[in-house]
C-alpha cells in the first residue's frame, strides 16, 4: 500500500474550522480515499468534475431556475457531453466489464453534480441501449449508434397512468396489420396513457415502448418492446396520431421532462418491433424466437439490473454527500458547553449528535465498498455468460440470486440515503434549511429513487420470496454464496448471544455477521411457518404472502441486504494488506454501522430468543457508542476521503475550507437582490395614519 | 349526541372511486368530524376556507412561483386579511381563552392553505404581540395596536448566525448612553448578526430584538428585549446604521422573507427597551423590576409556549392532510391481484400498505384531540393565573410541568408529521411525486418545524431533565397530573406483561397506558442510574447528562409525549356519550396508534424485563394488524372527517370526488405549456446527418 499514487487528488485547503479535527486523524485522507475507490474510478471522476467546473455551462445557478429553464439547461448540458470528451476513444478496446464500469464512474460523477443531468443521459443513452440489446435484434443496432450520436432522442415508456409496479397489466396495444406490414399502436383510454416517461415531455423523438402484441387473429401475445417515433427530429413536432405532453412540475428533478403520450391508430413499421424473444412474420404469424436464449436472458437481465445498480451507486454517493455535510458542519458549529461563560463545544462532541450522524457516515463508507463489490459480481456474471459457451447455464444459475440481492439492496440503500439527508438537515439546524446548503434539493432529487426502477416495497417482496424459496428448497441454489450459511441452519437457529460471545467475541468481524445469520434463519423460519399456517387454513397463497410481510418478510429482505453489504465489506477489507491506522478506521466504521444495524433488529433478537435479559442490547449499544467516540476525531478526515469536491458538493455550510461563517456571510451578502427593496413595496405598505417618532 | 348540527359542513361529492368504501362505513363522517373538533372551531375554519376560496388573490398557483413573486403574494395576502374580516368585532367580548382559541382556529385554517401566509401573520401579529405583553410595559401597548393595524411590520429577532438553541450566548449589545438617553445597538461581528428572522428580509419596519443590556459602567445585565426600528414605514428604506438583507432562497416557506441584520452604533430611544423585568433609569441605573412577577412570568410563559402550541396544532393538521392523501389514494389506486387476469385490488387492501399508512391516520385523529386537550389545559392555567390573586403561585406550580409536556410533545408531533408526509409520498408511488400532489411542498414547508421554536433534540432534553427531576424529587410536583403514576413507581417497576394482562386485558383502554407507565418508570430509573453512575465516577454533570441521551433520556421524552397524548385521548373520549358505531371508530383508531407506538418501544420492554419470550410482541402486533384490518373499511370516512376541503388540501391525487384518473388527466392536459414545443428547441436538436425513414 506504500506506493499508491495520490498525486492526482487535489489538495484540500488548510486552516479553517476543520483543521483541528483534521490534525487529530493519524492517517492520510487521500490514501483512505484510495481504499474506498479504485484509482481508475477516482481518476475518471476527478476528470469529469474538472471538466464540468471549467465549462461555464455547468456553473451552478444561485437560485432555483424556472422549470422551463431547468429543462433547457439540462438538455444543453446533455448535448455538451460530446464536446467535453469524457469518454475516450480507447474505451472501445476495453472489455465489457471495464467499459461498463468506465461509463458507470462517469455517471456517478455527473450524478453528484446534477441528478437531472445524469438521469437524462441514462435514459437517452445507457438504459435505452441496454434495452435495445436486451430485446432487439441485428436490425436495431443502428438505433444504438443513433442514440450515441444523439440523432435520436430516446426514452423508455413502460409505466402507464394506472399501472406502475404491475407491468404485466399494461394495456397499450400494438396490433399487427399484415396488409401494410405495420403495427398499429393504440392507447385504449387515458388510464393506459404512458406517463412519467423521462425525456418524453418535451424532446424525445423515439420511445422504447412496452405494449401488448396482438396479431390479426386478435390473439394477445403479451408484452413486447417497440420503437415508436414520437417527434420529427428536425423540428421536434409530434407526429399525427401521437398526443404527447409534459406531465408538469414535480417535487424535484425538474431538469427532466417527464411526459405522457396517447397513441391513436398510430402506425409504425414492422421492423420497429424489438423481436429478440418473439417475432411476427411479414404475413402476421407470431413465433417465439429462442434461438439464443442464453444471450436473450442475459441481456434482459442486464437491462433490468444495470439501472438498479446505477441507482445504488448514486445512492451510495448521496449518502456520502449527506454524511460529509453533517460531519463538516458538526465539527465547526459550536453550541452550549459545560460552563456558563466558558467555551462552547463543537456539536460533534455531543454523544447524541454522534449517534445521529455517524451511522450515516459509516453506512456511506461501508456501502461504497459493498456496492462496488456487488457491481463487480454482477458484471463478472454477465461477462462470463457472454464468454462461455455455457452462458445460458451460468446465467440461470446466478440470475435469481443476483436479482434477489439487488431487489433487497436497492430499497435498503435508497432508504438509508433518504434518512441520511433528513437527519443531516436537522443536524445542521436552521442553516441546513438554506437552499445553499443543498440539502433541500438533495432530498427532493433523491426521493423518487425509492419508487422508480422498482418501488422499494414491491422489490423487497421479490427478494423475500426468493429467500423463502431457498429456505423451503431441498437443495440450496446460491452460486453467489449470499445464503450459503443456510447449510448451517439447524445450528444457527439454536444460537444464542452468550454462546456466540464465546465463539466470536464482540471485537471480531464475525460477531455481527453471525448475529445476522441467526436473524435471517429465524426470519425465514418464522415467515415460512406463518405462511404455511395460513395455507393450511385455506388462505390463498397471494394473500398468505401479503399477510406475512409485516410480521417477517419485510424485515427479512432488509436484513438480507444488510448482511450482504457487511459481508462484502469484510471480505474486501480482509483482502487488503493495510497499515494499522487504516485498518483501524475501517474497523471503527464497520463497528458503528454494524452495531447500529443490529440495534434496528433488536426486537427480533429478543422475540426470537437469541437474547434474553439486558446484556445483548447493552453490549451492542455500548460498542456502538464507544465506536462513535473513537470515530469522532477521525470523522472529518473520513469525510474528506468520501467527499466530492466543493464544486460537486456545492454546499455553503460544508465547504472543505471549514470557513463556515465566512462562506455564510458571503452567501447572505451576495444572494440575488439581498439588499434590494422589493419592486412591489408600494403594494404592501399600509398608508401611515399619523406620524409617529420612529415607531 | 343526537342533536348535533352538521348542516354547516359542506357535503362531499357522491359517486367516484371513493364511494365503495364510503358505503361500508356505518357512521356519518360529519358527526365524526364534530367529535374531532368543536362546532365552533369548525365553523370558524370553514368560514376562513370559504372566504379564501372566493377571493382570487388566494387562488392556488399552478406552478412554483419565482421567489420574489412568492414573497409579494404572501405580503399581499397578509394585507388582505383585514378585508376578509375573519376576526369579528365581537371577539373583543370573549374571555382570554375563547379569544385565543378563536385566533388559533383561524391560524390553523390559514396554515392548511399556506404555511408561508400563516407564519407571516403569526410573526407580524400574534407572536409579536405576545412578546410585547410578556416583556413590555404600558408604554409599549401602542405597538400592539400598530401591529394589528399594520402601521408597523414586525418580526422577532432572536437567532444569530452562530447562536440558535443556546440563546443565552447571544452577543448583540444594547449599551445605554445616559447623555442622550438612548440605547446604542451593536452587532460585534458577522457571527452575531441576527439571522433567519422572518419578515425581516424585505419588509419589517421594526424588529423585536434580544440583546445584552449594558450600562454605562460596562456591566452586562443579560438579555432583554428591544424594539428596534429597521425601515422607514413610508418607503421601506432601511435606516442608517442598519444593514439589513434577505438571507436568500430556502428549501421551502419562500413566501416568508427571512432576513439578517447588522447594527452599527445604531441609536434607539430609551423607551424602546421592553422593560417589564428590568429597567434602566433615565440616568442609567439598572434596576430589576419585579413588582408584578406573576404576570410577568405568566406572560413570558405564554409568549414562549403559545408558539409551540401553534406548531403542534399545525402539525396535527399536516398529519391529517398527509393521512387523507394516503388513504384516498390507496382506496382508488389498484395494483396486482390474486388472479393473473382477474380484478386488481385497491392497494388499501394490502396488509403491508395498511401498516404503512394507517398508523398515521390514527395518529392524526388521536393527536387532533390530544393537542386540543393540551391547548385547553394550557389556556386554563394562563386564564386562572390571570384571574386569581394567587396567579403567581398557580403559574409556578404549573409552569415547569406544562413546559415539559410541550417540550416533549412538539418534537413528537412534528416528527410524526414529517414521517407521515414521506410515507405518504412513497405510498402514492410516482404520482405522489407530482407537484400537484402537494406532498413535495408539504414536506418542504413542514421540515423546519422540527427546528424552529426550539430544535427538537434540544427541546427533548429539557423535557427529560424535568422528568428526571421528578424521579429524584422527594415530593412529586405534577399539578397537571402528567406523572401522578410515579406514586406507584415501586409497583409499576415490578409489572410484567402476563400480570398486566390479568389486570387490564388487551381490549381495555388501560392496557397501553399501563405499558407506558411501566416504560416511563423504567426509563427514568435506568437513566437516573446511568447518570448517577457517571457522577460517582467524577464525570461533569453536563457531560453525564449528554451521555445519557442515547441510552434513555431521548426515548423517555418521546414516550412521555406519547403517553400524555394517549391519556388525553382516553380521558376525552370517556367523557363523551357516544353511539356504539362512533365509539368503535375511536377505539380502533386508538388501538392502531397505541399498538404501533408500543411496537416502537418493543426493545425496551424486553431489555427492561417487562416482557420475556415472544408473547408480548406477538400480542401487540396481532392487535395492531387486526385493528388495521378493522379500520380498512372505515378509513375513507375517517379521512373525510379530518380532511380539509379540496381547496385547502389542494392535492390532485386525493380530491374528495375520488375521480383520481379524471383529475390526473385534467392536470396533465392543462399544465402550463404541456403541449408546447419548447422555445429553445433549436438549441437542443442535433443537426440530422442523413435522412432516415422515421428513425
Ligand atoms: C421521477 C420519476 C421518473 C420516472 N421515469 C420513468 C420512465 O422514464 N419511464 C417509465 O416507464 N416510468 C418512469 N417512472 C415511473 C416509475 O417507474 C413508477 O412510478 C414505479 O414503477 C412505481 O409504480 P407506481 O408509481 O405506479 O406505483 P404503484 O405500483 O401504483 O404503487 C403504489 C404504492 O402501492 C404499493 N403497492 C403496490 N403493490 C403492492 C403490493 N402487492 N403489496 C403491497 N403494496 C403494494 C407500493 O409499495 C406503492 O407504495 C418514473 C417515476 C418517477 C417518480
Ligand atoms: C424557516 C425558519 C424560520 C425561522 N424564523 C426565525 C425567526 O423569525 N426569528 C428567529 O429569531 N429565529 C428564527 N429561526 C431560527 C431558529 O429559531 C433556529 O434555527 C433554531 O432555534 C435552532 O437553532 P440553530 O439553527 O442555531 O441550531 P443549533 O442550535 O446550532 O443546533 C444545531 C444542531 O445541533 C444539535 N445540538 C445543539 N445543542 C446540542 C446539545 N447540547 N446536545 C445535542 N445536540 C445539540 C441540535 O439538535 C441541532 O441538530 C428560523 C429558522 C428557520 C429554519
Amino acid at each position: 500500500m506504500d506506493n499508491v499514487d495520490t498525486s492526482f487528488i487535489p489538495d484540500l485547503p488548510t486552516g479553517g474550522g476543520l483543521a483541528a479535527y483534521r490534525k487529530r486523524a493519524n492517517f492520510d485522507w487521500k490514501r483512505l480515499r484510495l481504499i474506498f475507490e479504485t484509482e481508475q474510478a477516482l481518476r475518471i471522476k476527478y476528470n469529469v468534475w474538472r471538466r464540468l467546473e471549467s465549462d461555464p455551462l455547468f456553473a451552478h445557478a444561485s437560485r432555483t431556475l424556472p422549470m422551463d429553464e431547468q429543462k433547457r439547461l439540462a438538455a444543453m448540458q446533455v448535448n455538451r457531453m460530446k464536446h467535453l470528451e469524457l469518454v475516450p476513444k480507447e474505451i472501445e478496446n476495453l472489455n465489457f466489464s471495464e467499459k461498463t464500469k468506465y461509463l458507470m464512474h462517469i455517471n456517478e460523477a455527473l450524478n453528484s453534480y446534477s441528478p437531472s443531468l445524469s438521469v437524462k443521459i441514462a435514459l437517452g443513452v445507457g438504459l435505452f441501449n441496454n434495452a435495445i440489446r436486451a430485446m432487439g435484434t441485428e436490425k436495431h443496432t443502428k438505433y444504438i449508434d443513433a442514440a450515441w450520436n444523439r440523432e435520436v432522442i430516446t426514452c423508455l415508456a413502460v409505466t402507464e397512468v394506472s399501472h406502475g409496479s404491475n407491468t404485466k397489466r399494461i394495456r397499450t396495444t400494438a396490433t399487427y396489420d399484415p396488409s401494410s406490414q405495420e403495427f398499429v399502436i393504440n392507447t385504449p383510454d387515458f388510464e393506459a396513457a404512458k406517463c412519467w416517461v423521462g425525456n418524453l415531455g418535451k424532446m424525445a423523438t423515439v420511445a422504447m415502448t412496452f405494449a401488448n402484441l396482438i396479431t390479426a387473429d386478435g390473439e394477445n401475445h403479451g408484452l413486447h418492446g417497440f420503437l415508436i417515433p414520437i417527434r420529427d427530429p428536425k423540428t421536434l413536432i409530434p407526429y399525427p396520431g401521437v398526443l404527447v405532453g409534459d406531465i408538469g412540475e414535480k417535487s424535484g428533478l425538474n431538469g427532466i421532462d417527464n411526459g405522457f403520450v396517447v397513441f391513436t391508430n398510430y402506425r409504425i413499421p414492422r421492423d420497429n418491433h424489438l423481436n429478440r424473444t418473439g417475432n411476427v412474420t411479414p404475413d402476421g404469424v407470431y413465433e417465439s424466437v429462442f434461438t439464443d436464449p442464453g444471450q436473450a436472458l442475459g441481456a434482459a437481465l442486464e437491462s433490468f439490473s444495470a439501472g438498479r445498480i446505477g441507482i445504488m451507486q448514486e445512492s451510495a454517493n448521496t449518502l456520502c454527500s449527506a454524511a460529509v455535510i453533517a460531519v463538516r458542519y458538526a465539527a465547526v458549529r459550536k453550541q452550549f458547553g459545560p460552563e456558563r461563560e466558558g467555551e462552547e463545544m463543537p456539536i460533534i462532541e455531543y454523544q447524541l449528535h454522534q449517534y445521529r450522524i455517524f451511522p450515516y457516515l459509516a453506512a456511506a463508507c461501508v456501502q461504497k465498498i459493498a456496492v462496488e463489490e456487488l457491481t463487480n459480481t454482477y458484471l463478472q456474471i454477465i461477462a462470463r455468460s457472454q464468454a462461455d459457451s455455457n452462458g445460458f447455464d451460468i446465467l440461470t444459475q446466478n440470475a435469481a440470486e443476483i436479482h434477489a440481492i439487488i431487489s433487497a439492496s436497492k430499497p435498503r440503500i435508497t432508504w438509508s440515503a433518504r434518512d441520511a439527508i433528513q437527519e443531516t438537515r436537522e443536524a445542521c439546524g436552521g442553516h441546513g434549511y438554506l437552499r445553499a446548503s443543498k440539502l433541500g434539493q438533495m432530498r427532493s432529487d433523491h426521493d423518487p429513487l425509492c419508487t422508480y426502477e422498482g418501488d422499494n416495497n414491491v422489490l423487497g417482496q421479490q427478494a423475500s420470496n426468493w429467500l423463502l424459496r431457498q429456505w423451503g428448497a431441498k437443495e440450496l441454489e446460491s452460486p453467489i454464496g449470499s445464503v450459503t450459511f443456510l447449510q448451517r441452519r439447524e445450528t444457527l437457529l439454536q444460537l444464542q448471544f452468550p454462546q456466540l460471545l464465546r465463539q466470536s467475541p464482540l471485537e471480531s468481524w464475525e460477531f455481527a455477521l453471525s448475529c445476522y445469520e441467526w436473524l435471517l434463519c429465524h426470519l425465514m423460519s418464522h415467515t415460512t411457518a406463518h405462511i404455511t399456517h395460513q395455507l393450511a387454513a385455506g388462505v390463498h397463497r397471494f394473500e398468505a404472502r401479503n399477510n406475512s410481510q409485516v410480521s417477517g418478510a419485510r424485515e427479512l429482505s432488509l436484513a438480507y441486504a444488510e448482511y450482504f453489504a457487511l459481508k462484502s465489506f469484510v471480505t474486501h477489507v480482509r483482502q487488503l494488506s493495510l497499515e494499522e491506522s487504516y485498518a483501524r478506521v475501517l474497523r471503527v466504521l464497520y463497528d458503528v454501522y454494524a452495531m447500529w444495524l443490529l440495534e434496528s433488529h433488536m426486537t427480533t433478537f429478543y422475540v426470537g430468543g437469541f437474547a434474553v435479559g439486558g446484556d445483548f442490547a447493552a453490549a451492542v449499544q455500548h460498542r456502538l457508542l464507544q465506536s462513535c467516540a473513537q470515530l469522532k476525531d477521525m470523522a472529518v478526515s473520513v469525510a474528506d476521503a468520501i467527499a466530492p469536491p466543493d464544486f460537486a458538493l456545492n454546499s455553503v455550510i460544508a465547504r472543505a475550507d471549514g470557513l463556515l461563517y465566512e462562506n455564510l456571510q458571503n452567501e447572505f451578502m451576495t444572494n440575488e437582490g439581498a439588499f434590494q427593496r422589493p419592486s412591489w413595496w408600494r403594494d404592501v405598505i399600509i398608508p401611515q395614519g399619523q406620524e409617529k417618532s420612529k415607531l
